[in-house]
């Protein structure tokens, strides 16, 4: 497994690999969700390469950036065990050189749920997966479903760009009792932990609900708001019934939809999502 | 000669030529400045292609997005007599399909001379060209010096973004006159033909007064500003000596300089420029 650090360095280990080439972007501190993301390369790429980079652009001026966990030695021994050909680990100095000024936008799908919460995050997003992609030149990019709407963004963002790659969106990896694999996971306490299970209980009442017959999005939202209140530990930011591809909130009978959650639990902020009335057959 | 409209057509082509494979981007209405771009792109790779569209995205409400003079056979047999190998012709549906929404943005560069007068261009400008690069795959891409910051706002991008493209910036081409070769030119009536002359005329005698020892960027401003205003047909919207890198407003003593000048002729917008102090082997 090759690890480096400049643009350089990675054209030219680039080069010598063979495509298709599928590439897993992350921010490092990496769980059984990102390892996910490489299996499902590997299984479907001549070689995969995983950058790992946490980008300051898509954090805001209240957020975790400086308490972002990190842990790289450990992420490159998971890495390698799992037979990654490629490891990008560029500073900020290699992606935000002196008089970097260029940033792409994705307008609409951007103005709601984490977008609407989170100014300017999906701009920084976007931008690194622009610069990602044109370092990378890979054939594939692998993204969570944890992250729904980012992958709607990045989706939107390679038809309209017209790059060339294919993006693959893998379903959440979760712990046992639910939880969403996510590396802010680790800033919960015992109780927090325990109380974090809300989110997933609240997503299967309601696709469970979905599943005997309650079309309606109020009744949706309205299930999934109460039992999120029944935790004392955990602070609704937004409870969404949205239209899986325009984002936009949904009302009266539905047919198909994104339901998701963002929740605060102490000061740690958790997402978590589900989708209902659609193919499985489209995603991984 | 292969021509093509569909993104599935083109990749097809491009899939064909060989590598190193340049690109000239146009908006059709071909003149010796595009060709010899052409001809600076057939010398150095492998094979060439040529975009031709008229991007809507690039004007402005009150400009003349439906008076740009188009004349498409004329353009590809002269395409042809280059030994381009490949045009392709998008149409508006094929680069903006229903839902579009992505852009990308140079911020600082383009505030100032052209982004200053004309809002929105640049946006349209780069987003557009991230999308041929992508579409095109291009190993080089070659630009007029005619459109200086356009050259300047598209290497910032290419760095910023990390397109993994060589940009190649290429001598203005003139009429016998001076005039510099223009599309738009074709508006012109006789009399602003003859009128049209004084950009030119402006510029060699502030290159005249440099290479004598003038270095005082204010003298060279006023030195292009009386000259213009000896023509009755030209209107001065703009007249610059600014850094070449950064494009802001020089003052004082200089060393190197990029001239430019924006001036309505009638109701045509005619710019031009010329570098002062530049090693000239840097460009081609």
């Amino acid at each position: 497994m090759q690890v480096v650090e400049t643009l350089e360095e990675l054209q030219s280990a680039r080069g010598n690999l063979p495509s298709p080439f599928g590439i897993v972007p992350t921010m490092g501190y990496l769980h059984e969700g990102h390892l996910s993301l490489a299996r499902w390369a590997k299984r479907e790429c001549a070689s995969v390469g995983v950058s790992i980079f946490v980008n300051p652009t898509q954090f805001g001026p209240q957020e975790d950036l400086e308490a972002y966990p990190r842990d790289i030695d450990r992420d490159l021994d998971l890495l390698k065990a799992e037979g990654v050909d490629l490891v990008w680990m560029p500073t900020v100095e290699v992606m935000y050189p002196l008089g970097f000024q260029t940033w792409v936008d994705v307008d609409a799908l951007t103005q709601v749920l984490e977008g609407a919460r989170r100014p300017g995050h999906f701009r920084g997003v976007t931008t690194v997966v622009a610069k990602l992609f044109n370092a990378m030149q890979p054939n594939r990019a692998y993204f969570g479903q944890k992250d729904a709407q980012q992958a709607a963004v990045i989706r939107r963002m390679v038809v309209d760009l017209n790059f060339p790659i294919e993006i693959i969106v893998c379903p959440i990896v979760r712990e046992a009792d639910g939880l969403a694999m996510s590396s802010r996971n680790s800033y919960l306490d015992p109780a927090q932990r325990t109380a974090a299970t809300v989110l997933h209980r609240a997503l299967t009442a309601a696709v469970g609900a979905y599943e005997e017959g309650q079309r309606d999005a109020e009744a949706l939202r309205s299930m999934m708001i109460e039992i999120l209140s029944t935790e004392p530990l955990a602070r609704v930011q937004y409870v969404s019934v949205a239209d899986p591809e325009t984002l936009l909130e949904l009302s009266g009978s539905i047919e198909r939809a994104l339901l998701s959650l963002a929740v605060f639990v102490g000061k740690t902020r958790l997402i978590d999502n589900m989708l209902v009335g659609m193919a499985k057959s489209t995603e991984r």
